[in-house]
């Protein structure tokens, strides 16, 4: 007989079994499951929940703190390294509450803010600190309320440091920690994740150590779901502070909080504002260096690196918080050195995945904005739903208006001066804009010997996909092929392939070859004759900034180009092109020439003149080859255009 | 410029070009696509709109006139000849109503039944005929709601022949049948398309040809979309008619009526019934062959082919009515012989779609009922809407009860002797059913010479696709892995393919390799152990009739494994493995031994016992292998199963 139970899953329908007269439905009416292919637990799970599965299968993680910056520009680099950061896999980040800085304001330098671009721009699973002291109970609500509505699902609760030197207890007020974790769980039930902090030598201000422990306590009871220390010097300080926590009944996950020392001064300020003592045997090696960063970060490396093995090897730490001081360097080093830094090269899917809890089902986007996700996400922010399993059932895409460019999560990571130099201070003709397109894609330097990193509609260097058809692209590029989106195909390759694989193992990938470039209305009359040839196999789509649109689309339908085939699931076809979309896109992509580039030069000169004469003239070009099992047959399109143009009985 | 305008479609969106500052909103709100790829123009048309698009294409088409049977099994029969000429693909049906056969009633010969047979269960495009003569406007009305709630989309509607010698018109009654198209336009508005008749010698009650000419006109001006003639046996006969419509303003579709003669008898009647006169001519040919039916419908064949010939060529006719009297070879043969018989192997999806309009969007469905599709939509019948796409996008599907399976299209084709025949008088044991799957895949008759041609789950004979697999299949059988449903794996080929190929021309077709199957649970202890070694690439469902459910299946989410990806479309996937329909489908394909086979034997038999045996002891077993592009792996799995078994130290 069958003894087999490992998979058992006893059948919710009959178990009568008359011979026929017994019906299916109430089986099916039991299912749980959801909606979406689970391709990623991560995107499903709240973050208590992927603690636990982390502790379960073994799989120590990490975590990072920032704290909000203070100017505009400081927020723009601190979300490229959120960027940066993230790719080495953090379990998530946290933010801490700044009360001086109008943290729950809509500034771009706002914990509030930074926290919500972690979360829907960098796709990260984060915790915002929140601190009660010397707040109102309005003030609290508003601000959890706010954090709900962008996304947010984790709190730190926290006192945070009185104002005054006076101290007293508030009646019905906010006094300690203990009361914010009421409240949010009074407020939001079971909403929140929250977290809370812990004192491995006690809190400065408490009795005692053991008075500190029962303080902890009665946070963990009132609704806390883990903890993370205050930093320390020794593991015996952490292991001993979790045995004793483990005694008193604290049996929620504790991560102790690790500071790698960076500097003399930043050690000198932490260790004041948490009245901690630095331990005399790090004292002596430190005070002789303390004017060498260098060789100050490399022991803080070594220190903390050792500490952290102490830590894992114990059995007892599962997951080790960073504390980073927004800094890359030491943090990333001791990740690496002790193994737990993955840039794992697998994707749940192609393009970049937003953390917001409304987008959990998001699994389907127009090509178009590959290169500039996050301005997809800000542009269909206010949507009540995401297309999930095919784009075509989502009702009309209603995209919002691009009204700023200058916000900082979608400005350019380089300043004017660098833009300049990549994009020519003074440009002579169309023939220099395309010799910045040609430079982009083959990485040599421009005239003036400078390098082509980014352009208007990709603000990273070429992605290591694309390297697949620079050949192509270059030669195309010079002649006035302005490419800025483009695929190869690929006829199933395993969903592992360290370039274009995505999606869970044990699948295979397929894309259908894309071309997306810019060009001037010559070309696209030729263009046009030669894609008469290639009717049945090339879609495609040609717009110029008056929305003059040419298509031989079917129907407006939406043209998938990535598809993945998985184990045990349906069909994910992460990219369409949709000729929808594509008129939101165009507006986009046509606005970002003036917007990012000619407005880099003076009113009336020359090189914006140019760039403002592409503008009006030229048309934004889409090419789909449907026949992706064969060669891709858009550079024999291309080529046959230019060979159109350039045969003398051309008309 | 740009001068080309054959696909120009203005775009809806902005026509500012202030860069930047104009939104892509407005251009989505007007998408006017449809939230299903559109697969196949027919699923989505009316009639009225068929046709047109078949006259502007030049595309020649036909059409067959059915009577509603007498009998409950001459029901069957004609549903089996519905799908035989429906193969032949005519642009519709049509069924004729019987007012003195409780024609709306719900009885299996009803003219509403039968026609609503045709649509549901065997995808014909269908006109209900309706007679008006001697009923109350609530009847009518009654009728027309009943039809449009079955899915009936059109309706010929007809005066009918009054009841009693002297007939009188009755004052605010249906006199005549424009009568019954005014009533169907006020009551129903343009739901239905409306089909009239005409009579190419004018009715025989007409005051004269020109008077019957103007209540035609009369007819389609109160909104009839279309003409159907009486039958005529002279070309001339309807182009003058064709003529004659046109000449006093008659503009929509004129369809001839052609009678093959099939024997004399039949032809007598009709003629008597119709008051028409049979041509001299014709007569002289007939009356010395009177009583040789095989050569008066070689005659017969042979007139209509010659007299449809002159149709077609005259330029006038774009389609051909049939009045079949519910016979096959001679209407087939005619049409054969124009070139009309167009056996298309292509199908628009991989199963037999339904032509009820709510199912317009279906385009997915278990593999479960691959064989019995009449079944599924049976079981399915109630659902408001229908998956699109995604087959977990749909609400937990909730299977009618399958109440009866003596519904006359659910029922065998084959009646209980035949049976006896194929599946045995006798059943000796175990192997004497493992013998008669056996035969069915091969083909060769069993011990008494009987070949068997269908089992309780499949009651057609072997697909030509799973011929692919019939060595494997074989040598399972023999073995008790008795089959009921597989595919084989399929890595991409073209969609046009006439075994596998389905959707329209240009895409490509992918199949993951599926078997099912029922065996003991010796078999199964032993494959459960040898499925770890195929843990990541085979998913697997097992299950008794009890409802004991063993499965690897993640997160009870479907597996797609057929699906197709086609030019300019998203793509679609037709058919999965979904683990909560399985349950369902279990309690069919449990209840088939019962209610298929062990009913044929006596209660208390050995041979009902046998069967009795194998319902409550066997697994319904269920395998897909993933890896779609590799040589497929069940038989690998299937033969370590059987090494496991006879070895020796298999525990």
């Amino acid at each position: 007989m069958v003894n087999e139970t490992q998979h058992t899953c006893s059948a919710s329908s009959s178990s009568k079994s008359d011979g026929g007269s017994s019906s299916g439905s109430e089986s099916s009416k039991d299912s749980s499951r959801c909606s979406t292919p689970v391709l990623d637990a991560d995107r499903h799970e709240r973050l208590r929940e992927k603690m636990r599965r982390r502790q379960d299968s073994g799989d120590k993680w990490f975590s990072l703190e920032f704290f909000p910056p203070r100017t505009a520009n400081a927020a723009v680099n601190l979300i490229s390294r959120f960027d940066r950061m993230g790719a080495g896999g953090p379990l998530f980040i946290d933010v801490t509450w700044h009360p001086a800085g109008d943290p729950g304001s809509d500034k771009e330098t706002s914990s509030m803010i930074i926290a919500n671009t972690a979360v829907n721009y960098c796709g990260l699973e984060t915790i915002l600190h929140m601190t009660c002291c010397n707040q109102t109970k309005d003030d609290i609500t508003g601000h959890l309320q706010k954090a709900k509505r962008l996304g947010l699902k984790n709190i730190m609760a926290l006192r945070g440091d009185p104002v005054g030197e006076e101290w007293e207890e508030e009646v019905d007020g906010f006094n300690y920690a203990v009361d914010l974790v009421k409240h949010i769980r009074n407020e939001f039930d079971d909403y929140f994740d929250i977290c809370v902090a812990g004192y491995p030598k006690g809190h400065p201000e408490a009795e005692s150590y053991e008075a500190d422990l029962r303080h902890l306590k009665e946070k963990v009871f009132a609704g806390a779901d883990f903890i993370i220390t205050q930093l320390f010097f020794r593991s015996e300080t952490f292991l001993k502070f979790i045995k004793d926590c483990q005694a008193i009944g604290i049996t929620c996950p504790v991560i102790p909080g690790i500071f790698p020392i960076q500097g003399y001064h930043s050690l000198r300020q932490l260790v004041k504002l948490s009245k901690l003592e630095v331990p005399q045997e790090i004292k002596d090696v430190i005070e002789p260096i303390k004017d060498n960063d260098a060789a100050i970060r490399n022991y803080g490396v070594e220190l903390a690196v050792s500490m952290c093995r102490e830590l894992l090897d114990s059995g007892m730490v599962h997951g080790l918080h960073f504390y980073t001081l927004n800094r890359e360097v030491a943090t990333t080093e001791v990740l690496k050195r002790l193994g737990m830094w993955k840039e794992d090269p697998r994707r749940p899917l192609p393009w970049a995945v937003s953390a917001h809890p409304k987008r959990r089902v998001e699994d389907v986007r127009p090509i178009f904005w590959a290169s500039r996700p996050k301005s997809y996400i800000y542009r269909t922010q206010e949507w009540d739903d995401f297309p999930n399993g095919r784009w075509g059932n989502s009702s009309s895409p209603a995209f919002g208006e691009l009204k700023d460019y200058y916000l900082f999560y979608l400005k350019s990571k380089s300043p004017r001066e660098e833009l300049l130099k990549m994009w020519g201070e003074e440009l002579t003709g169309e023939e220099s804009v395309f010799e910045v397109f040609t430079c982009y894609i083959t990485g040599e330097p421009n005239k003036n010997g400078h390098k082509v990193t980014c352009l208007p509609w990709n603000d990273d260097p070429l992605a290591t996909e694309t390297n697949l058809l620079k050949e192509q692209l270059e030669k195309v590029n010079r002649r006035g092929i302005l490419t800025i989106n483009s695929q190869p195909n690929i006829n199933g390759k395993p969903s592992t392939d360290p370039i274009v694989g995505w999606g869970p193992s044990g699948g295979y990938v397929f894309q259908k070859a894309y071309l997306e470039f810019f060009t001037s209305s010559e070309i696209v009359t030729a263009l046009l004759k030669v894609l008469k040839k290639y009717e049945l196999r090339v879609n495609y789509h040609i717009v110029n900034v008056k929305g003059q649109n040419i298509t031989n689309a079917p129907d407006l339908q939406p043209n998938a180009v990535t598809w993945g085939i998985f184990p045990g699931r349906e069909i994910i076809q992460p990219t369409v092109v949709d000729p929808v979309s594509f008129l939101s896109w165009k507006d986009e992509a046509f606005a970002l020439w003036i917007e990012q580039w000619a407005k880099l030069y003076e009113e009336e000169s020359p090189s914006r003149m140019i760039i403002q004469y592409i503008h009006d003239n030229y048309y934004l070009v889409n090419l789909v080859d449907n026949d992706f099992p064969l060669e891709n047959c858009l550079w024999q399109v291309v080529d046959d255009t230019f060979e159109l143009l350039n045969s003398p009985t051309q008309q």
